[in-house]
């Protein structure tokens, strides 16, 4: 266990009314935690968002009908790493309904209750008989405490744990997340499940999801791959019978979100730097993201921070491509407090100056392109050999 | 030089009334070729295709300023490699303005009859006193047997030199061009130069430039990123008087570009493998182009490639974020002729057959969507190691 995990375990805290837990069910050669549950005592309301690939794994299929049918009363997530369960067709959604099915008699609730998450390789059905045995294991682990073992137990190419626990006024928000590659912003992204033992109605808990999604979640890319299995799921059983401000509930979820976002950058694959990449300036916010998005994942703009060249010339020439109507003769350009462009060309900035900055673990790129006022801010790693190792060897 | 330098080398045609060459006037270390000329001893009518990148280099804006104002009295086209002369404001296009002068001066004709293109790192000036002593040199060097030394000028990450020559009904075609990395479809890519002594009407000939490049250098992809420099140029002299009939043109025209398309992929930076993707079934040719470009630049693709890892479920995915509606459940896939999906989820193929094929260093994956009668077909090559060694080491 690493300084980080612990740290992790450290931090979390207990959430009224929640249990937890992470087990081996075989299905990872490595014998490795490969399934996850959390269960709630009572009701939960639901907020959830969901991949918008077209294709669409069975347990996002599956998780999609209960928050339409069911959203106010959830009582157990479970979510399996190593396959995905996706492309698999009639068999698969019928394989996470049986998942659900399970749980609930174990657990004495009603499979309706329960939803149901995977993921890892796509298009190999899952191994139904580990399920069976497993998932009387998994609910014998279960305890308030198990927030660490579900994050681990969730992880495919992360090589760490990602969790966050905020205290409020009378109740408590913890969430954990795994996610390294196939990770694209504008979208729902990876997966997430956040808990909270706040009393919620459904329909503020989703729009309370939704904005927070849209400027976290959405604002990170590894790879621009948008995966078949992203969810985030937001959890309230109200067992602390706090009814919080709307408004404060929405910034502690904020802060939670934002960090295990950035959590996932930090562990992209491969990556050896965190970069964000703020752009103002735009005609509107949808354009400022349109730019810096396409910064974001140029293939050439990330080796040039894994090689710690600051190229910013690779900057300009993707958000030249990102299909907004610009006038380059306008564009300003800072790396952290050093500007190297402006309204257009390069200042008298030394190459030195930026050689200093780019050798950080962190860099800021700042760019205002001179067309109004719409800004956006998103988070990325670097694209390393190490990315391309994982990468060319995931399956053997 | 390479046994397919050589074949170049042999294999290229002269062209009535044109003379080529290629010398060094100091813009690299290496003393390597680095200024390519082209002059027709009469004038040509000129297409084009420039950048769709907002960010357009000084050269682009003067050259798109010759095809609207010259477009019929054209005489000459140089071309520098190691420095772009992107985000080079007022002073770039000063430097564009004065190349051509120079040049026309030392052959006796107009500037404005000269194109300039530039290609290599962005943001720098030129180096002027380097222009104004090499163009007697290169002038000095015209020939016309002098095309492969031209297509050896222009290279920059490129390994190999790329020209085409086709011998038509009377007339002859020549192309030369260059690109390696910033290679992205859906726009007029790299820079190429084609020439030819038939006589075209210039509305002809930029219609028929116009529709080979839609279909050709528009269908290539090495990393998804569009050059600011990015030009297709095509000079016909007429010098044979040969007046082609223009769907033959058109078809030549066709093996030419697509070949030297080809070329490119094949020579993108750190390409171990060149892959065909065809998308057919969809709802339009457009959607088609965009599901197949979003499987060409996908990282988790290519980098499955590299590692001749038959990952279906990358393209599969990748398919489902192109932003066109589709229904997974109607997918079918193929490599080269073995079908692994049918109906969206795996057939019962062997693991073995679809390794065999991505040992190969060429493959073709074939991707009926079944959402109606819209087809492309784009081409593209992995993503290695080398590619990610190339880009972080660039400037340095």
């Amino acid at each position: 266990m690493t300084l980080q995990d612990k740290i992790i375990v450290a931090d979390l805290q207990h959430v009224t009314g929640f249990r937890a837990g992470g087990v081996s069910i075989g299905l990872r050669k490595s014998g490795r935690p490969d399934f996850a549950m959390i269960v709630s005592d009572t009701d939960c309301t639901l907020a959830a968002v969901f991949t918008t690939n077209q294709v669409k794994a069975a347990p996002v299929l599956y998780n999609m009908e209960r928050l339409q049918h069911n959203a106010s009363r959830i009582r157990a997530v479970v979510t399996n790493a190593a396959n995905a369960n996706a492309c698999t067709g009639e068999q698969g959604l019928m394989n996470s309904r049986q998942t659900a099915a399970w749980v609930a008699a174990e657990l004495g609730i009603e499979p309706e209750q329960v939803l149901v998450q995977s993921t890892g390789v796509i298009g190999v059905q899952l191994p139904m008989e580990k399920f069976a045995s497993g998932i009387p294991v998994a609910v014998a682990a279960l305890d308030e405490g198990g927030w660490a073992e579900a994050a681990h137990a969730i992880m495919t190419t992360d090589t760490r744990p990602k969790a966050v626990s905020r205290q409020c006024a009378g109740y408590t928000i913890t969430a954990i997340a795994k996610g390294s590659g196939m990770i694209a912003p504008n979208m729902a992204t990876m997966l997430a499940m956040i808990v909270t033992d706040a009393r919620i109605p459904q329909p503020a808990l989703q729009t309370a999801l939704s904005h927070v999604n849209q400027v976290s979640f959405n604002c990170i890319s590894v790879d621009g791959d948008t995966s078949t299995n992203d969810t985030v799921l937001l959890l309230a059983n109200g067992a602390t019978g706090v009814e919080p401000d709307l408004a404060a509930f929405e910034a502690a979820l904020m802060e939670v979100c934002t960090e295990l976002a950035h959590m996932i950058v930090r562990d992209g694959e491969g990556a050896t730097k965190f970069i964000t990449i703020a752009v103002s300036g735009a005609p509107d916010d949808t354009s400022a993201h349109a730019i810096a998005n396409t910064i974001a994942t140029s293939p050439l703009v990330k080796t040039a921070f894994y090689g710690s060249d600051a190229n910013w010339g690779r900057i300009v020439a993707a958000a030249g491509r990102a299909g907004v109507a610009l006038d380059p003769t306008a564009f300003q350009l800072w790396f952290d407090a050093l500007q190297v462009v402006a309204n257009g060309t390069p200042t008298g900035y030394q190459e030195a100056e930026a050689a200093t900055i780019f050798a950080q673990e962190e860099i800021t790129v700042q760019l205002v392109v001179g067309a109004g006022q719409g800004q956006a801010t998103v988070w990325t790693c670097d694209f390393s050999h190490e990315y391309v190792s994982i990468n060319a060897d995931y399956r053997t």
